[in-house]
This record gives structure tokens, C-alpha cells and sequence, in this order.
């Protein structure tokens, strides 16, 4: 009988967002340096500001922030910025402690593997091929292909249907509770959180709808679950 | 009094084509060893119809590649010819032989210097960067700034504006006889044309015309002529 685990990727798999924080200020630092007049805190704050504002999938951050700062787009200040972001990014590239031994623990345990993503298609498998992992995922499901995000309960359908495994033979494993967590058990999944810290109110409702969720601190204990 | 050399980018500088051709044919052996069913040779013509077809500056050949061998794109081969391709480029990326060392001669002979190419602008920034020799050129044109490509006068024009300067004391250094050197006469410049072979059409037209061009076997002998 089939029985299979799905992966959230950024912040379950890799630590996404302090990759990026580094890549970000490196890249700050190296715009700064070639006459972006700004403090490195300035800089740093107004470029948050952006991301927030255009979403961190848009890809003309440093476009906006030369044009904020400057009154123009500035294609020297920005082509450094954007060499720098990925020079770093893809140099820190690693995944987290412990997770490559958890996922062999868990193909030498049976398991059939997936990645269930919201984001870009080639972007989440550049990641995976990049972190070193690709081969360890039999399926790898993006909110792109298939037109819905966790916690929509279609992008997990979909994952399922590829993997021919019934939810109840399903864990899904990832760092966001209302997307990861909420969505799966909707799906008719169990999950397991990960890097992430309950609020009172999550704990709450997990207790009070009896919700079939176990916390981890990190994914390496994992391997005492499964 | 200013005087001013231009140079084209893209295989006047740097090796463009032949490095695009080593990364293209790492990206295909990846891709093939990771089950894609066609021979070296078959994926190679194949990927040079598609950017036939699709223009170089396209940036999904490897989906529409995927597309018409397997009838569908598949994210793993696309992502892996994606990361392959870049990581073999930048790695390979150097400028051609003797090129910086005529930068500094020009610079110190006190030439002021710029770019003019058609492409987009940041990417022709970020091969600038990546070459190392940003820091020589004043200027940097291109044809998606100015909407105008070369060989139209008007990209010539906004160069010499720029940069400040009479048509008639600047060079244009390229290696496409129409774009770079019969576009920079048009816009009363001298040019020098490297890295190209003159047909014997070019070379008539040049005497019966009186063109103001000198050709050069490869960059480094501009030193003994500017």
C-alpha cells in the first residue's frame, strides 16, 4: 500500500527567508559602494518595503529602489545588485541540518516523496536541483501548474492524484499553518510542522477541532515520527 | 578637445558565441543524461532551430526543446539546462585576449569610452560587471534604452549626445559590418571592424565609397593605431 510524504520547499526545506535576508544586504552593500546614497539600515528598510509592496516573486526589486532613491532607473547600481543577490544566494545554498539523512530515512522506510509549492515552476525545481535533493522527490507539485495555492485543497487533490496515494496514507510537512497545515487536513492529510512556533489561538483550535498535526522543532525529528 | 571610442559588445569584447555554444552543449548533456531521448548532435541542431525560430534573447528555449521532443515541458530537464547553461557561461566568461590592456592604453592616450549595443540593458550591464571592465566605460547604450537598434543612426546619435561628443572625433569598434561599422559612418564616425572577415562585396564597397574603416585582426591592435 502506497504511503507517501509531500514537502513544503522554502522555509521547510532550506532556510529560504535567511538566505535571502544575507543575499539582500550583500547586495545593499555593493550598491551602496558603487554610489547608491543610502545607510546600509535605509537601504535595507526601503527594500523591504518594496518587496512588500510588489510581492518577493516580482523581479525588479533594485529597479524600484534606484528609481525611489534617484528619480531614474539605474542599470549599473541595479545588474550589481542583482549579480550580487544570486552570487551569495546561491553560494549559502544549503538545506537544513539533518535533512537529507530524513529524507533517506524515509525512502529506506517505503515512502513515496513529493513537494507541494506555492511558486514558479522552474524556480522550485532549480531550487531542489540546486540544493542537491531533486532525486529524492517523486512528485513535484507548483501552485503555478496547477492554478491553486495551499491552502486551497485543489493543489493537494492534485498531488495526490500524481502520487496515486489516498490522503489518509499522507503526511504533508511544512512551516506555515494555515497554508501547509490547515490546507493538508482539509485535503483529508496528517501534517507535521516544522520551524515554526503555534500561536495560542492555533493551539487552541488544535485542540478544540482535534486536528491531526504534530509540531517538530526541526526536520531531522521527523525521523522518530515516521 | 573629447575624443571617443565605442565599442559593440557582444563577440567584439567577449567571445559571445563561442561560449554560448560550450554552455548550450554542456546544458543539452545534462539534460540528456537526465532523460532526454535524442543524441548530442540531434539536441544541439534541434536547440539551434528553436533559437532560429525563437530569437536569442527568447529565455524558454529549453521548454519549447522539451515541448516538441516530449510533447509537454518538463520543469526537471528545463531547470537543469537552465542552471547548467548559466553556471558553464559565467564560469567560461572572460574578455577576449588583450582587450583590457587596450582599454587602459585608451584610457590613458585620454579617450573617454563607451558601449553601444543592441540588447537589454541590464543583461549588457551584467556582462560588463562579469568581464570586470565596467569601470572603463562613461557610457553604456543600448538598443532597449533608445529604441533603436543598430545599424539606425539614432542609437549612434544618443551615444555621441551622451557621451558628449563630435561624430567626427569618435571610433566605433565592432565585429558586424552593417550594424557596428556601416551604422557608425552613417552617423559620421570612423570604425574599426575585429573579429570578422570582410566579404568580398564589403571590401569593394569600402574602396568605391571611401569608407572611413580600418579592420583588425583582433582587439589588441587598435593599440597601435589609436
Amino acid at each position: 500500500m502506497l504511503k507517501a510524504v509531500f514537502f513544503d520547499i522554502d522555509d521547510t526545506l532550506y532556510d529560504t527567508s535567511g538566505f535571502a535576508r544575507l543575499a539582500r544586504k550583500a547586495a545593499l552593500n555593493v550598491m551602496i559602494d558603487a554610489g547608491l546614497p543610502l545607510s546600509r539600515e535605509e537601504a535595507y528598510r526601503l527594500l523591504r518595503e518594496i518587496i512588500a509592496e510588489k510581492g518577493s516573486n516580482y523581479d525588479k526589486h533594485f529597479n524600484v529602489l534606484t528609481e525611489r532613491v534617484l528619480g531614474e532607473e539605474k542599470p549599473l547600481l541595479i545588474a550589481l545588485g542583482m549579480i550580487t543577490y544570486h552570487n551569495v544566494k546561491f553560494a549559502l545554498l544549503r538545506p537544513f541540518p539533518n535533512t537529507i539523512s530524513t529524507l533517506i530515512h524515509l525512502k529506506g522506510k517505503g515512502y513515496r516523496l513529493g513537494a507541494i509549492s506555492n511558486g514558479i515552476t522552474i524556480k522550485q525545481w532549480e531550487k531542489l536541483i540546486r540544493l542537491g535533493i531533486h532525486h529524492f522527490f517523486d512528485e513535484v507539485v507548483t501552485s503555478e501548474e496547477v492554478n491553486s495555492e495551499k491552502p486551497d485543497i485543489e493543489i493537494f487533490r492534485e498531488a495526490l492524484r500524481r502520487m496515486g496515494c489516498r490522503p489518509e496514507r499522507s503526511v504533508m510537512v511544512g512551516n506555515k499553518f494555515t497554508e501547509d497545515i490547515l490546507g493538508a487536513i482539509n485535503a483529508g492529510m496528517s501534517a507535521i510542522l516544522v520551524n515554526s512556533e503555534l500561536s495560542d489561538d492555533e493551539r487552541d483550535r488544535i485542540k478544540r477541532e482535534g486536528l491531526d498535526v504534530t509540531v517538530v522543532q526541526e526536520i531531522g525529528e521527523i525521523r522518530e515520527i515516521l
